[in-house]
C-alpha cells in the first residue's frame, strides 16, 4: 500500500503517543513528532527502551533498521510530507476536533490520520474537519508496543479504502487491527473495561474488597482466560457439548439477580480516591513504577511467546509478524559478507531471563537453543529456506559436542561464529563458536553433524545441487582457517584406579 | 493441618464437580462422589482425562500416587468419614440448603464443607445447617484443574480456624486461596464478570458488535494485562510517576460520560439468544467442544507456565506447588532401586508441543533439555540437593556430546537410563540413553562431563564426601557394565578431497 520510505507523525508524545512512535521507529519508519510538554522528550525515549527491550526479548526475528525520530516544534512540521499521522493528545473533544482540523489543513491529501481516543465517537472528532474521509479512531491498548489490539473505528463519512490502507499499515507494525463496524462513545473495549471498573469503586467503596483482592481474582482467575479466548467463546465451553443456546438459557436468569450496582456509580469523593490509593500503595507500593513496568512487560512478552507456540491469538499476530520480517528479510543472511579464512557471523542473541537456571547461568539446554538458532541460520544461508523444505527435504542435526568453556549470565550478548569443518554429499560437519562476555570472549563451543534426509522417506538423501554449490563455495574460504585441537575430539575419559 | 490419609467428597459432577475430584485425584487423595445424573461417570472421567493430561503439562514434577475415586448411591454414604467435603451442585439456593444440612448430618463432626457456588451467600447457604462454623463457599474458576484462584467466602458463623485448614488444604491442592472478608451476592468475581457480560450483551443486542468481535478486543488486548496484573495495578502504571491518586483524579470523570448502558438489562428473548449463539457458532464452530478445551488448556497451561519463569502471578502459585511436590517426594529418587549392573532409571517425560520444531520432530535444544532433566534427578541422587546448593557448591556440565539415533515425535513418552562412566575428586562422566516410540528403541543417547563446583569462586572444587560416597556406591554397580562403542568417540570428521 505505501511505498517506501513510510513518513509517520506522531502528535501528543505521553505513554499511548510514545508507545506509537517506539512501534513506528522499530518497524523502520521515520518519526515525526510532536508535543510542547517540557518532559515530552524524556518520557518518549524511556518508552522507546521499554519497548526495544520488549521486542528484542518477543522475537529473534531480523527487524529493519530503526526510523529516524524527529521532534518538531509545530504540528504543520510534524506532519508535513507524512503518510501515516496520528493523534494522541489528551481526552478532550474541543483540543481533539481543533488539533484535527489543524492536522488535515498541512498534510498529505492522501495521508492517514487516525486518533487514539479511548471514548470519542469519530463523527464528533472530524466535526471541523473538510476531509474526514481519511480520519478514523485506531485506538491501541497500553502498552502499545506490545499488545496486538488496536480499534479501528470509521465514521459514517470515512472512506473504505482509509480503512483498508490503515488495516494493512497498522498489521506490518505487528498489530491486530480490529475493525468496529459501528461507532459508539468508547467503542468496544472501554465499555466493557468502564463496566468492570465501575463494579470494582463499588466493590472497594462499600469495604467489600480491596485493590489487591480485585485484582488477584482477576489474574489468578478469569484474566487467565481471557488472554487467550474472550467472554463468549469461555462460556461457550463452560456450556459443554450442549452448546451456546443452553448455556445462555440456563444462565440468563442470573441477569435479574440482585449481583450488581447498576443504577449509580460512587461518587468519587477525596476519602474514596485516598482509600484506594493507600490500598494500591500497600499492594504495589514496594515496586516502582518502572519496576512494574518492566515486569507487566516481562510478563507480557512471556505470555505472548507462549500464546505463539500455540498458534493462538496474540501469539498467531506475533507468528505472522514474525514470518513478515523474515520475509522482509531474505536477504538477511544473504546479506551477511563471506570473508576468506574467516568463520561466518550469522546469529546473535542475548540471554534472556527464560534462558537462566537458578543460579543465574544459562541452562544446559539453552546453548543448544542458542546453538540450534545458529544451525538453522546457517542452513538459511546455504539456501535451505521454505521452498527448499517443502520439496520434502531438509537437514537435521544427528550429532552435537558441546563444550562449556565459560559462564553465562543473564543480559549477556552473545554472538556466534560458524565455520564449514567439511561436508560430502549427505552431511556437513560444522563448528559453532559462542563469545561474549565483557572481553569478548569464547563461552562454548559447538561442534555438529548434520544429515540430509527426505523427510518424506524419513531417510538419509542426497542434497539438492544448490546446497552442495553453496557448501563448495563456503568451503573454498573455510577450508584454510585452523581447526582448533577440541575440534574432532571426544569427551575424554576418567581414568578410574582399577578399571 | 490434616492427617494422611484425606478423604475428600464431591457432591456434584458436573463440570466443576469434576474439576474438583480430579484435582482431590491427582494430588493423592481419595474421592467418595455422589452425583446422580446418568452421564456423570462419563463426563467425569472426561474431566480427570483433560486435568491429568494438563497437570502433566504444567509440571514435570513427581506427583504423588494417584488417590482412588468411588462413585457412591447417596449423599451419606460420600460424606461417611471423609474430611473435605466439596458441594456443587446446580445453583438452586433450595437444593443447596437441604444438601448441605443432608451433609452435616452425616458428615465427621470436624469435616470442612465447602459450597462451589458462585452467587449464594454462606449465610443464605446455611440456614438449615446446625454447625455452620466449618461451612463456607470455596469458589473455583473453569477449569478447575488449572486455574489457581479459589474464592473462600466465611459466612458470619465460619469459624476462623475452618477458614485456615481450608487455606492450607487447597493450597496443597496447588490452588490460590483468595479469602473475601464480607460476603455478598456474587462474591468478588462474578460481579465483575457480571458487569462485563451485561455489557458486552447490549453491545450484541444493540448490533454493535458480535460475539467474535467482543472476543477479540479482550484477547488481543486488555485480557492479556489482566492475566497477570489486574484491573488496579494495570491503572497505577498508566498513571505513571504521578501514582495512583492522579490517574484516579484523571480518570474520575470518565465515570460520568454516558458510556455504559447502566440501568438495565437487554431481555433474553429468544431472537437475542438464537443472535448470540449463531455468532458464537460462526466465531467457534469450527472446532468441537473437546478441541476448544484441549485449546483452552493448552494455551492456559502455556501461559502460567510462562508466568512461572516471571515467578510471577499464577506462575508463582505453580512454583510453590512444584516446590511443595518436590518436598514431599523428598524421598522420590532416593526411593529408585540400584540394581547391580544395570543403569538407573532416574527420569522420563513427554514429548510435549513445544518440544517440537516445523517438522513435528522434537527440536534439538529439547534432547539436552530432557538430558540436562535427566542429569538433574542424577544430581539429586547422589545427593546434590537444596541443602548441598545451600553451601555454594554445584555440579555443572562442562561438555556435553548428543548422538540423535531416531526420530522422535510429539505425544510419545520417554525414558533416559543414567550409568556412570567414572570419577574423580573433582567430576563425575556420565552416560543418558534416551529410550522410547512402540518398540522401546534408542533414540539418542547423551555424554556428560559434571565438573564440581564452588559457586562462589566460580573455580572447580573438590566435592563432599557425601557425594564422592555416592558416587563410589554407584560404580561398585556400574563398573562392570559394557560401555558402549560410541562413548569416548569424537564427531567423526569428513574425508575431504585434497584436505
Amino acid at each position: 500500500m505505501f511505498e517506501k520510505p513510510v513518513i509517520t507523525a506522531a502528535i501528543g508524545g505521553g505513554v499511548i503517543g510514545g508507545g506509537w512512535i517506539a512501534r513506528f521507529l522499530l518497524n523502520g519508519y521515520d518519526v515525526q513528532a510532536f508535543d510542547l510538554r517540557p518532559d515530552s522528550h524524556r518520557l518518549v525515549n524511556e518508552v522507546i527502551a521499554n519497548a526495544e527491550r520488549a521486542l528484542r526479548r518477543l522475537t529473534h526475528a531480523p527487524l529493519p533498521a530503526r526510523g529516524n525520530l524527529r521532534f518538531v516544534s509545530s504540528v504543520a512540521e510534524a506532519v508535513s510530507g507524512a503518510d501515516y499521522i496520528q493523534e494522541s493528545v489528551p481526552e478532550r473533544l474541543e483540543l481533539k476536533q481543533q488539533l484535527l482540523a489543524e492536522i488535515e489543513q498541512f498534510a498529505l491529501s492522501d495521508a492517514l490520520i487516525g486518533s487514539s481516543t479511548s471514548g470519542f465517537r469519530p463523527s464528533q472528532l472530524a466535526e471541523r474537519m473538510e476531509t474526514s474521509e481519511r480520519m478514523f479512531v485506531a485506538h491501541p491498548f497500553n502498552p502499545v508496543y506490545i499488545l496486538p489490539a488496536v480499534e479501528i473505528v470509521p465514521g459514517p463519512a470515512t472512506s473504505q479504502k482509509a480503512v483498508e490502507r490503515a488495516r494493512s499499515f497498522l498489521t506490518k507494525l505487528g498489530m491486530k487491527p480490529l475493525v468496529v463496524d459501528k461507532e459508539i462513545d468508547g467503542h468496544i473495549a472501554d465499555r466493557l473495561l468502564e463496566a468492570v471498573w465501575r463494579e470494582a469503586l463499588w466493590l472497594v467503596n462499600d469495604g467489600i474488597a480491596t485493590t489487591q483482592q480485585i485484582d488477584d481474582v482477576i489474574r489468578y482467575g478469569f484474566g487467565l482466560r481471557w488472554a487467550q479466548m474472550g467472554l463468549f467463546e469461555t462460556y461457550r465451553i463452560a456450556g459443554g457439548e450442549a452448546g451456546m443456546k443452553h448455556f445462555l438459557a440456563q444462565f440468563a436468569p442470573a441477569l435479574d439477580w440482585p449481583w450488581t450496582k447498576l443504577t449509580n456509580v460512587p461518587e468519587m469523593r477525596d476519602e474514596l480516591i485516598s482509600r484506594i490509593a493507600d490500598q494500591s500503595d500497600a499492594q504495589s507500593g514496594d515496586h516502582s513504577i518502572r519496576d512494574l513496568e518492566r515486569i507487566r512487560d516481562d510478563n507480557l512478552v512471556a505470555i505472548i511467546s507462549a500464546l505463539k507456540f500455540q498458534l493462538w491469538g496474540a501469539g498467531e499476530t506475533l507468528e505472522a509478524y514474525e514470518n513478515q520480517l523474515y520475509r522482509n528479510a531474505a536477504s538477511y543472511v544473504e546479506s551477511v559478507t563471506q570473508v576468506h579464512g574467516k568463520p561466518l557471523a550469522l546469529h546473535s542473541d542475548t540471554v534472556r531471563d527464560d534462558y537462566v537456571d537458578y543460579n543465574g547461568h544459562m541452562t544446559e539446554s539453552r546453548y543448544l537453543h542458542v546453538f540450534g538458532e545458529a544451525t538453522d541460520a546457517f542452513l538459511r544461508y546455504i539456501g535451505m529456506g521454505p521452498d527448499y523444505l517443502a520439496t520434502g527435504r531438509s537437514m537435521y542435526t544427528v550429532e552435537t559436542h558441546i563444550r562449556h568453556v565459560r559462564e553465562v549470565k543473564i543480559g549477556q550478548p552473545l554472538r556466534v561464529e560458524t565455520r564449514l569443518l567439511g561436508y560430502d554429499n549427505k552431511r556437513a560437519r560444522i563448528l559453532h563458536e559462542m563469545f561474549g562476555g565483557p572481553n569478548d570472549e569464547l563461552l562454548a563451543t559447538g561442534e555438529h553433524m548434520l544429515l540430509h534426509v527426505d523427510t518424506i522417506k524419513s531417510a538419509a538423501s542426497d542434497m539438492g545441487a544448490s546446497l552442495h554449490r553453496a557448501l563448495t563455495a563456503m568451503w573454498g574460504r573455510h577450508a584454510s582457517l585452523d581447526i582448533p585441537d577440541y575440534a574432532g575430539q571426544p569427551i575424554r575419559a576418567i581414568k578410574m584406579d582399577g578399571a
